[in-house]
């Protein structure tokens, strides 16, 4: 039997995909989830929803029309909501959905690694162009 | 007292960058370490050294273009040896360092994420795509 849910998926969500396979969407998946902007954006709605001004604070040096491609981005791969509130003047909140709050985890480590490993890399980068 | 290894790196290595810095260089490790061809090249180097060609089948679909980019920016960021053998015709292998090595845990988690929660995302991009 095959499950519809409320949500409009159906078994057919439970399908994995192969990041070796170049026909297979994982490799755009990749593409978003590794991008540097997901994983600072992901990270600073960990404890909730934020408005847009909050966000570039707590994202730190990004530019607005970057910002705003990343939450778009997010908001269609449906790891993110945007919720206007009728306010004057009108005040938008972003928020995680359960499936951005799985990210969580992921990103933590590819964050972490670059944290732990910035300076090994910095130096690596350094001694290969004083020798070329 | 600063301990100077046989490679070169001292005290300095230890210390933790902050992604959430803009000024720090962890902003560019991100970059390179969340890259989708930096996921699939080192996830293929994973149980040793390989040629151009046999990383080039491994990985599926890279343009050679692309793929001598990224091993030359790994290459750069003592991620990657590359080592020519005085052949006829002369044989390149390429081979993960110690450090390229710790990237395999974290960049797994990425990928296992992208590849479970492909059909969820592939879904809702079909959704946000018509409503718009």
């Amino acid at each position: 039997m095959v499950t519809i849910t409320a949500r409009g998926t159906s078994a057919h969500s439970n399908e994995r995909g192969d990041a070796y396979d170049p026909k297979c969407p994982t490799r755009h998946v990749l593409d978003r989830i590794g991008d540097k902007w997901t994983v600072l954006v992901v990270g600073s709605l960990r404890g909730g929803p934020l408005r847009f001004t909050q966000l570039r604070l707590a994202v730190g040096g990004v530019a607005p029309k970057v910002l705003t491609q990343t939450l778009r981005a997010l908001e269609r791969d449906g790891l993110l909501t945007r919720t206007v509130f009728a306010e004057v003047p009108p005040r938008v909140e972003y928020e995680l959905t359960e499936l951005g709050q799985t990210l969580q985890t992921p990103i933590a480590a590819i964050r972490d690694w670059a944290e732990l490993h910035m300076s090994q890399v910095v130096e690596a980068r350094a001694r290969y162009d004083d020798e070329i």
